[in-house]
């Protein structure tokens, strides 16, 4: 039922008619720039809420609920009567005719088109290990490894042959950059603290998380110091460090390292980052991984009124090298941009929009409880002091107070406690076999094509 | 790979192999009783936690997390060492040889078995409409009626059809029990006060909710005063409640009540109690609606050295009538029974256990913010202070201070703000068509047969 898009509300100008795509950190700051400017804006995206993802592997890890890090996008932009959400997947983009399609039939007009769909995890060509080693983009992603972890340990606890137990309390994660890390922290302490009372028949505590780097050292993008502190922390935990090694394979139970086949549980995937289609899809040329090349305000060159930020676009920083991957570059991007197109709105005449400048605030990884490395410039940080600091901040950066509020008391339940609450096995995981097909879905990406069917048996 | 069960570690004494199928209320205390007393017993359920099930509708209606109302049963259980927990799903119970076949191909052994799995909703010989129209009995089917709930608000938004937008607007809850009327209630709020101010196409106000009840009033278990009570503060939240009014068919974007068919939005279902099917295989003669009559003692007749509690048993009250399905009853039964067991255990010779007799501790449910009615004999209370009542027992009897905190952290919360925190829209409900074929999912039972697959695929 194919139908023209109604005007939105509140629409105080007839300006041009301002679409952005994807409400996650980038998306999200556009929206609010223009809406606290009175600019009517549309925001479209296949999710009705904004996911906190630097706080999604505690889901994973049953510390969080996946509510505590959702909020509904149309909750945190009901304050601006000039920007409207739209909850669906976009089909296709038709620059031509400067329309959206949605999967649902629908249509969106726009003038001005901001891509803001963030990224998902790559398999480097390797689609076919999705299945096994779930990513962790998404809050199904999070509940899907929450419920294959603890899985593993409710078919140990009934497991009678001691190999077939040492296999499934062997937990791989792939990637050494601080989401690698923040797991095999985060389940290495799960197994020794929160399990450790409950089950008869196994030692939590004999759990192995393997975390397998393909670089030289973990956290990359630190400091030597931070990733030497890092991989002393985790092993000090249990977690056994593999650096400079190449996974080659992964199957329903092993996965082979550096040639060698290793029997596993679960295999959790936290490396390799793929732009969402798009890109590709727009017709324009993309850097090795994917993104976008943006001009220096942020627009798409040889696409009139497309701009783009965050994890989908490449954006040259003060050194020439694209800006990080990070949820800040993302946040301060959707600032500028937000604002430079309101103002544009406002001038009289065709204003050129500023280019966009980063600044950071610093970088932080956590290690476990009590450990983190936050490093700002020179400035270096690391144990118990840049823990506090990242538990502060990120409570700070959650958007809503009740979510401020129960994640907190949640943190200090666990910090008393050692205590993991969230610890439930999604009925629809249990006992099913895995995906038939790879599963890829797109991150805050509505312009994926999520056309796998996954289908989904609860019992043999 | 079957294999011998192992022994229980911490087993005191080589006493009877005392099994529990199911950790609902009822199996949870014949455990805990266990437990308390030394008594090695396994518990086998096929969900890894334990369900509190009074306080489902909150997550089903967003205002709660689903891991508030869960607490993984091996954590209830941890402190008794005589206890060991089982996650697995019952395939087949063979009395004969005194042994259970769980789907994973291990097999359970037992002298005393404890039937204890529950029951779940029944569609009356209707099971083509559970697709339409998903019942409220674990955690899955919460999280699909929150989903399909939001969804319909998100597909009303976009929508630019009036009568489109009328018709998904438009959700009925068949069924005007206290689960009835507890949902009714929640969604006339929800969409009164939580959504009201979020949307730009559509005024949430205008939703419609129907309560359609086969019987002659409200709340049948309760006082007439309790049913006109509730009856007035639902309409009052401009629920249209309809008595004696029979479902004739469902559909996917219709009901058929009286005759007359309806286009909805959602159609709710809570009505209708089918037993787990173990009854039916274990040969034993069950009443008219699947439930095992139980002797005085709660011991199978017929079948030696079993026992039944909670709904999947017919109890004899003191008015020889069969004691009603609530928490509370399977709550005291399992007591009884779980003290009744390590009691013969530690006798001399063969001892026969006590008849167990019900004492109500009164019936209670919420109608709304701010109303609840109780009833406890000939004390009958209604509106604020039974509401404030109705919080603080639950509250309590949540399992687990961690949840008491946050629950009431999250209640305060919404009490002050009319906000709903937890609509997290699943992304596998997401655009996905309806299950192909009846799901039906036997609630806190081990031993139900759930092989229809669910297609569910995330995109058109």
């Amino acid at each position: 039922m194919p139908a023209a898009d109604p005007p939105p509300s509140g629409s105080a100008t007839s300006g041009p008619r301002i679409v952005v795509l994807g409400a996650g950190f980038g998306g999200l700051e556009v929206a609010r720039a223009l809406g606290a400017a009175g600019v009517p804006a549309t925001v479209v995206d296949q999710r009705n809420h904004h996911l906190f993802q630097p706080l999604l592997y505690q889901v994973a890890t049953a510390a969080l609920s996946a509510t505590d890090v959702a909020e509904p996008i149309r909750r945190i932009l009901a304050k601006y009567p000039s920007v409207r959400v739209v909850f669906g997947e976009v089909k296709r983009v038709e620059h031509d005719r400067k329309r959206l399609l949605l999967t649902c039939g629908k249509e969106i007009a726009y003038d001005i088109l901001v891509l803001a769909t963030g990224a998902t995890h790559g398999y480097f060509g390797h689609d076919e290990w999705a299945r096994f080693a779930p990513g962790l983009k998404s809050i199904e992603d999070a509940r899907t490894i929450r419920s294959r972890l603890l899985l593993a340990f409710e078919r140990a606890e009934r497991e009678s042959y001691p190999d077939e137990q040492r296999r499934l309390t062997t937990i791989a994660v792939v990637g050494g950059g601080p989401t690698g890390v923040e797991m095999a922290g985060a389940i290495a302490e799960l197994s020794r603290f929160a399990l450790a009372r409950d089950f008869r028949n196994i030692d939590p505590i004999t759990t192995r998380v393997l975390l397998i780097e393909a670089g030289p050292r973990l956290l990359g993008t630190f400091s030597q110091e931070a990733s030497d502190y890092a991989r002393a922390r985790l092993e000090r935990l249990g977690v056994a460090v593999r650096l400079g090694t190449v996974v080659s394979d992964i199957a329903e139970s092993s996965i082979e390292v550096a040639g060698v086949r290793e029997p596993v549980g679960l295999v959790i995937w936290a490396a390799g980052v793929r732009v969402s289609p798009l890109a590709a899809q727009l017709g324009v040329p993309t850097d090795r991984a994917g993104r976008i090349p943006v001009a220096p305000d942020l627009s798409v060159p040889g696409l009139e009124g497309v701009y783009a930020l965050g994890d989908i676009a490449s954006s040259p920083g003060e050194d020439g090298r694209p800006l990080p991957g990070l949820a800040q570059v993302a946040k301060q991007q959707g600032v500028h941009l937000g604002r430079e197109l309101a103002r544009r709105n406002e001038a009289v005449g065709d204003t050129a929009l500023q280019p966009f400048r980063y600044e950071s605030r610093g970088n932080a990884a956590i290690v476990g409880r009590h450990a983190a490395v936050f490093e700002h410039g020179r400035h270096r940080l690391s144990g118990f002091v840049a823990w506090i600091a990242w538990a502060i901040v990120h409570v700070y950066l959650l958007v809503g107070f009740q979510h401020r509020l129960t994640v907190s008391v949640q943190w200090l339940w666990r910090y008393l406690t050692y205590e993991r609450g969230a610890r439930l096995i999604a009925e629809d995981v249990v006992e099913a076999p895995l995906p038939a097909q790879p599963r890829l879905v797109n991150a805050a990406n509505p312009a994926s094509s999520r056309s796998e069917a996954e289908p989904q048996s609860t019992a043999p």
